[in-house]
Formats: structure tokens, C-alpha cells, sequence
């Protein structure tokens, strides 16, 4: 059935669309709430809470392609394991939108007053983020395991500094009681950046298993993670 | 093909057990670290985790069972989307043992040291949530919509009360710069309940687009939720 297969392969290429394209979004989103809070500026927060309507649809229409393609088609092996890969990833890929609207919120409160000093290390923590989402959606696109791997252990890197963050921000508190609500902004802005960098992290682990079939979650198959 | 139904029956009623047992376990995780923050109980602390181990090997034990169904069974309609709504209770559930953790984590510290006060709301926080996901597994047993739904209305009065929480703790900082540490840990751990409020929510959601098959996230369908 040609004809047929051909439908099929197109229902295939626009999950594999549609995922990207959402990725896309997400990335779009972390950038603008980023960009809020290093540059101070309200349009930029408004911009993320107009990207996570897109990512909101894409989230509602990706699920549907992939229970089309479970009902229509029923895939097996590689296939089947991509079609649940997707519904995994887009689970991840909203909640990472989520987390960018989080940080608008608290930015907005944010940069309503005196800034407590330089960012502290949240811009590069941030960078590292969204250098794990836009990897970890290269590694999707191109089955590259390898690069999947490569997002897990970075995982670490946001890990240190959150942790740092949060001890420079502690001592600030402590010193200044002024500073409290400010500090609190940037502390609960870093948990929101941990939190893109594990759903990329579970993206990832969806990448490796989707291509190989081996669910390395729980510290099987890779040192190192539990 | 009576035998093979029977075969297939046992697969699905397998899928719904162990879903019934990992959310059990997470249940009983979330009760620990609330006793040991309560109690201020290491023993408790240590138990989150060795529930933790099993919450874990549930995890993938449930991806493969799915994994198996759909490639030999192709389920179609309603235990299609049976299936695909276990695939996603089963990462929310995963996440929401890993909320436990955390909540220990911070409770170790917290314990160690001079308490700050009565422990603000977050019991009665914590009793709300817990409340979520059991109500949540009720409606996901029953395939009870409206169950699911009272579920999915909770969740303001677990956001009241975060707020509530961080307001407090907010003005006990700014008053006693001694306290910051430890009413960092407690508004950690309000987020920490907070967020499996929401995967109580996100299973909610999946519970009712299993059973009537329309997806009401993002607002569609239910008012009053975005």
C-alpha cells in the first residue's frame, strides 16, 4: 500500500515537526523571560505569556497527532517508541513553558524596584538551560544518543549554580533585610531554571530510549544518575 | 480468540495495578516527609527514601507494560487513550516521589536545627495535597470525571495557602535575620507540596480525557483553568 505509507510517513514528519516547532517555542519563551530580567524590560515579559499560548496549542494538537498515528497505524519497534517519545517530550516541552512564565512572574516583581546587585550568576546559569533545551532537541531531531548524553551530564553544571545562588543570595538576606523580597525573586527565578534544565534532561532520556530502546532512568545504563 | 482477550484482560488489569500500587507508594512517601517534618523524625526522612527505590522500579516496569500493550495489542478508542493516560500518570507520579525527596532533603536541615515556630500552615497544606492525590487516584480507579474534576478545583486552596506561607515566612526574614535559613526550607518545602498539587492536577486531567476523551487542559472544557 504505497499510497498509504506515504500518508503514514507524513503523519510521522509532522510530529517530528510539530515537536521541533514547539521546541522552538519553548526556547523563544526561556530567551524572553531571560531577556526580561537582564535588560529590565516589561515587553519582554509580556512576549513569553504571548509565546505560551502557541505552546499551549502546539501541547493540545501534538497529542492528537500521536494518538492518530497509536490508532491508525499502530506502530511497533522504533516507530512505536518515537510515537511515545513524543507524547513524553511534549509533556516536557509544556512544562518548560510553564516554567518561563513562572520566571515573567517574578521578574515583573523584580524589576518593579531597585535591583539588588548584578544578576548574581542567573544569566549563566541561564545560558547553560537553554543550552540544554536547544541541545537536547538537536539530539531528538537527529537520534544522536551521543548528544543526549551530553545534555544528562550538564545537569550538574545548572545543579552548582542553583547551589550557589542560592548561598550568595542567603547571605544577602541575612545582611540586608531590605533585600529579602528581591532575593526571594532571584532564588524561586533559579528553581525555575533548574526545572527547564531537568525537563531537558528528560527529553534527553526520551531521545535514548526512543533510538535505542534502553530506558536509562534510575541510574540503568548510565553511571552516575539516579 | 478467548484465550488471547483473557491475556489481553490481564494486561490491562496488570497496567491499572501497578498504577494503583506506585500511587500507594507515593502516597506513603509524601506521608513520611510530612511525618518527619512534623515529627521532626529522621527515621521518617530515611523511610521517603527507601520508598523512593520502589516508586522508581514502578516507573519502569509501567512504561514497559504500556510499551508491550500497545505493540502487541493496538488498543483503539477508550483503551487507547487508557493506556496513553497511564504513560502520563506514570511520569507525574515518578515526579511527585521525587517532590517527596526533596521535602526531606530540606526537612533534614530544617530539623537540625532550632525550629522556627509552630510550622506556619503547611500541615494543613500538606494535608490538602495529600487529599489531591489520593482523590486523584480514586478518579483514575473509577474512571470518575467528577471526582477528577473536584481535584482539579483544590488546587486554588494549595495556592492560597503557599501564599499565605510565603508571606509569613517573608515577614519572619526581614525581622530575624537568623531565621532566613530555615524559612528558606519551609518555603522550599511549600513549593515543594505545591508542585504535587499539580501533577495531582495533571493526573486529574489525564483521568478525564481517558474517560471521555476530551482533553480539557489549557482551558478547554472546564472553566477557570489555563
Amino acid at each position: 500500500m504505497p499510497k498509504l505509507d506515504r500518508f503514514f510517513d507524513q503523519e510521522f514528519e509532522s510530529l517530528k515537526k510539530q515537536t521541533l516547532d514547539m521546541g522552538a517555542s519553548v526556547e523563544t519563551a526561556i530567551t524572553h523571560a531571560v531577556t526580561g530580567l537582564i535588560e529590565r524590560s516589561l515587553d519582554s515579559f509580556e512576549q513569553v505569556h504571548a509565546v505560551e499560548k502557541k505552546i499551549n496549542g502546539y501541547h493540545i494538537s501534538i497529542d492528537e497527532t500521536c494518538l492518530r498515528i497509536l490508532a491508525r497505524q499502530a506502530p511497533l519497534a522504533s516507530d512505536l517508541r518515537f510515537v511515545l517519545s513524543c507524547i513524553k517530550i511534549n509533556s516536557d516541552l509544556e512544562r518548560m513553558g510553564d516554567q518561563a512564565v513562572n520566571i515573567s512572574h517574578a521578574g515583573r516583581h523584580y524589576i518593579g524596584v531597585e535591583p539588588l546587585k548584578p544578576l548574581i550568576d542567573l544569566p549563566k546559569m541561564a545560558d547553560e538551560v537553554r543550552k540544554m533545551t536547544r541541545v537536547s532537541l538537536d539530539a531528538f531531531v537527529r537520534r544522536d544518543e551521543a548528544l543526549a548524553r551530553e545534555v544528562i551530564k550538564n545537569d550538574d553544571i545548572v545543579d552548582n549554580y542553583k547551589h550557589a545562588i542560592f548561598k550568595e543570595l542567603t547571605m544577602i538576606m541575612k545582611k540586608s533585610p531590605d533585600a529579602v523580597e528581591r532575593a526571594m525573586d532571584l532564588i524561586l527565578i533559579s528553581r525555575n531554571l533548574e526545572r527547564i534544565g531537568d525537563h531537558a534532561t528528560n527529553i534527553a532520556e526520551d531521545v535514548i530510549f526512543a533510538a535505542s530502546g534502553v530506558d536509562i532512568r534510575h541510574g540503568a545504563g548510565l553511571s552516575g544518575r539516579s
